[in-house]
């Protein structure tokens, strides 16, 4: 995968660590690679590194660090997972006890970071070529749902496939599915198109995370694999310290979006 | 687009040119390309060019002939259109007035052959995959329907565009696009999927060519363009004299199906 340096995503992430920015990341140096973060013990990481190899299509992941170095370096030359997060959740076991905006005080020499593909790269694909995207017309964040589908357990890890959901038309879900299968390492191709229940939503104007967004007129409900999946998972497990970002807080990569594109 | 010359489908054609075969194709010298034959005059093939140009999706080409000349020599070294499909189809003005098993008589100076893509090759790459195909499944043809999708209009051509319907469970629909999204030459990915009133088809169950075949349990509705499209457009223009294929009788082709696939 190949890094811009054009500055844009090293200035964001420069604002970041010096404690000037604190928020929301999404539409920060369009273009960039954003992604969902996972901080765990190394004893610990084996068996979710396994669980995402098993799972690859909720749990793309884009880099795993070297055991206790808090570097990342095929994200970018000065990229520290302790700094350069707007603003991170520490869960000691499974339940959130900090939200800070730097984590070098909680920092141990057998901590594993994984960093974990998002949407936010396909709906840019997505955009650009012409199919929308109405949550992000809307203003709100995507709805996300709990299904049956489950995840193949590895070790501690395991539970349900979490989805994310738009509203196409079908042209445009056929598009999409094209689009996005070009994209394996942000979850790909959907799951699901169509009927909600097939895959065990009850009720897809209630959504399990995220906000609600209608389906209307010729649309049908179209259902990606989730970067909430593993994050599920992982509170259920317990650990005795998992730090990851507050939702919509991600870090943000010099990779290049459309150099995730695998054709 | 490359030929396998293992002989079996020049045997095939050998077999049909003799008079010793005038049934369906379907099935015969599997893995080779078999295509929906038609021969226009000269002063009517321009137009039809043009049409199949504007409308690639009902109406894909993989071979016209020089004027007045029957042989494909792009399909197979000794390819002659007069004799190699099994039973043809005369219409005068639009009406059908022969279904002879040899054309040579009828053949003229200024005659043009196109061949135009089938649904027979992605099928086989569906099934070669593990996507089921219901209607071959149960030994019927497939259900094929006039929508409301106006085809572009090129000279005296226009019309609706007609298409094909094979019943998937959602997985299978997302993986049909991505399977036929790679051959293109052979209607590439569907137009449509779900619900079929929103591309104009009133009662799924009747279909207006081929055989209905039953939407089940998980499955929804999925819809390629059909090349029935470019003859129905053609009858409806009465061209004073136009000669297509008995319907399942094709032409069988050297070309190999797998290279079909643009990737």
């Amino acid at each position: 995968m190949a890094a811009r340096q054009d500055g844009e995503a090293q200035a964001v992430r420069q604002r970041i660590r010096s404690g000037g920015y604190d928020g929301q990341t999404a539409g920060m140096a369009p273009g960039h690679v954003q992604g969902n973060l996972i901080i765990l013990p190394a004893d610990w990481a084996s068996d979710f590194l396994r669980f995402c190899q098993a799972n690859p299509k909720p749990c793309p992941l884009l880099a795993v660090s070297e055991v206790g170095d808090p570097m990342l370096p095929t994200l970018g030359a000065d990229v520290d997972i302790r700094t350069d997060v707007p603003r991170y959740r520490v869960y000691r076991d499974g339940e959130l006890v900090a939200s800070p905006t730097d984590i070098r005080d909680l920092w141990r020499k057998d901590l594993v970071s994984f960093l974990i593909g998002c949407s936010f790269s396909f709906e840019e694909a997505l955009l650009a070529d012409g199919v929308p995207v109405k949550h992000i017309a809307l203003g709100r964040n995507v709805p996300m749902y709990r299904t049956n589908i489950p995840c193949i357990p590895a070790g501690r890890f395991s539970g349900p496939m979490v989805v994310s959901m738009r509203p196409l038309t079908a042209a445009d879900a056929i598009r999409a599915v094209q689009i996005t299968t070009r994209f394996p390492t942000v979850h790909g191709a959907p799951v699901h198109l169509g009927r909600p229940e097939l895959i065990g939503i009850k009720d897809v104007t209630h959504p399990d995370y995220g906000e609600a967004v209608p389906i209307e007129g010729e649309e049908m409900p179209v259902f990606w694999a989730c970067g909430v999946t593993p994050q599920a998972a992982l509170l259920e497990a317990r650990p005795p310290l998992a730090i990851g970002h507050e939702p919509g807080c991600m870090l943000v990569t010099d990779l290049v979006n459309s150099r995730l594109a695998s054709l």
